[in-house]
């Protein structure tokens, strides 16, 4: 499949690189079609790899993954182009961290909203599903680092492109793919972050990951 | 233990009737001391019970819990009288839960603040434990309800303090007793509430628990 990857930071490369090796065509997409990330990331990662600008990645994936900071996000899917994503399943991985005030960041949504949400009514015809914000970039393609049994969420408004995105997160080797509903569940996992962060600090490892004992 | 609990709720009561059950005195404080819901548990839960006012069920106890309404809190501790908390423990089992705008509901506290901060700034010289808000009411007390491992959180700015919580936290059935840091960690527990509030619309069930894998 054709996979557009918005972002060169760990989380871009990260979630790149594991669809690169599962054996998707997959574009990197960068605020300037030259960017010097993007172009070393194409090189080491094989014949079906290329980069340009977001725009180029967004009109090349049939699947679009938003991997850009929370805060450039917005602006990210603008350069990307609305006419490139519309009727597309886009997988927003974005957190809405504030890192302005010092750490630990705060949240830049008030918590009856959502960087998901945000980015649905911005693109009202893409097929917004967020996933994977929930896990360090590591966890999310490996999951297998974080031992025993542990979950990864979707939420948004189709429900086919949840399974859609559900089955890619199968093949990352997630096991537990819990639907929390529709984009409005973004409030949920975005402000878990603030849990996360402290559960990192207590742990000391970024190698940790809920599960839901029910 | 002499032990004060305010509120009158779920909460309250849930909490109240298991430290009576475990062989504390217990003293429910409420908004008036002639509180009905107050003067029917005390009736109820035995001869270590009873009943007062908020001031009444501070002053009576070597540890209290806070156990009214997030919205309510501030006020029902002002009620409770500073000198009767100074140098005690105080669980704080409220959310900052706003109703205000319907359901569901959102934070009164931004995320770079929280509930518990909030009530240590109130009462400097009380030992705020921030504990269980992340589950709900009839967990608190009774964690063999959800199956297989699961957590519960601790923070606050005195160890002994935690220390003190936890062990009545064992005493409550609990088996991991995670401690996240200082008070300023409640903002995790407290945003997690809205992580906990999809999850509880995915699963149509509150017996439900996270449990950290790593």
């Amino acid at each position: 499949m054709k996979i557009g990857v918005l972002g060169t930071g760990t989380v871009g490369e990260t979630i790149a690189g594991k669809l690169a090796l599962l054996g998707h065509d997959v574009k990197m997409g960068a605020r300037e079609a030259g960017n010097e990330k993007a172009a070393a990331w194409a090189k080491g990662a094989g014949q079906r790899a290329s980069h340009g600008a977001f725009a180029d990645a967004a009109a090349f994936g049939e699947i679009v993954f938003n991997c850009t900071m929370g805060a450039a996000s917005l602006e990210a899917l603008r350069a990307a182009r609305e006419e490139n994503l519309r009727g597309k399943i886009l997988v927003d991985v974005s957190n809405p961290l504030d890192f302005s005030k010092g750490m630990p960041p705060t949240l830049f949504t008030p918590s009856g909203d959502s960087q998901g949400e945000q980015i649905q009514r911005e693109l009202p015809e893409a097929k917004v599903v967020k996933a994977l914000n929930t896990v360090n970039a590591s966890v999310m393609v490996e999951p297998g680092r974080v031992p025993g049994e542990h979950d990864v969420f979707v939420c948004g408004n189709d429900a086919e492109a949840k399974a859609h995105v559900a089955e890619i997160l199968w093949s990352f080797g997630w096991k537990n793919v819990v639907d929390l509903g529709d984009i409005t569940a973004a409030r949920g996992t975005e402000a878990y972050l603030l849990l996360w962060l402290r559960l990192w600090g207590a742990l000391q490892t970024a190698d940790f990951n809920i599960h839901i004992a029910r």
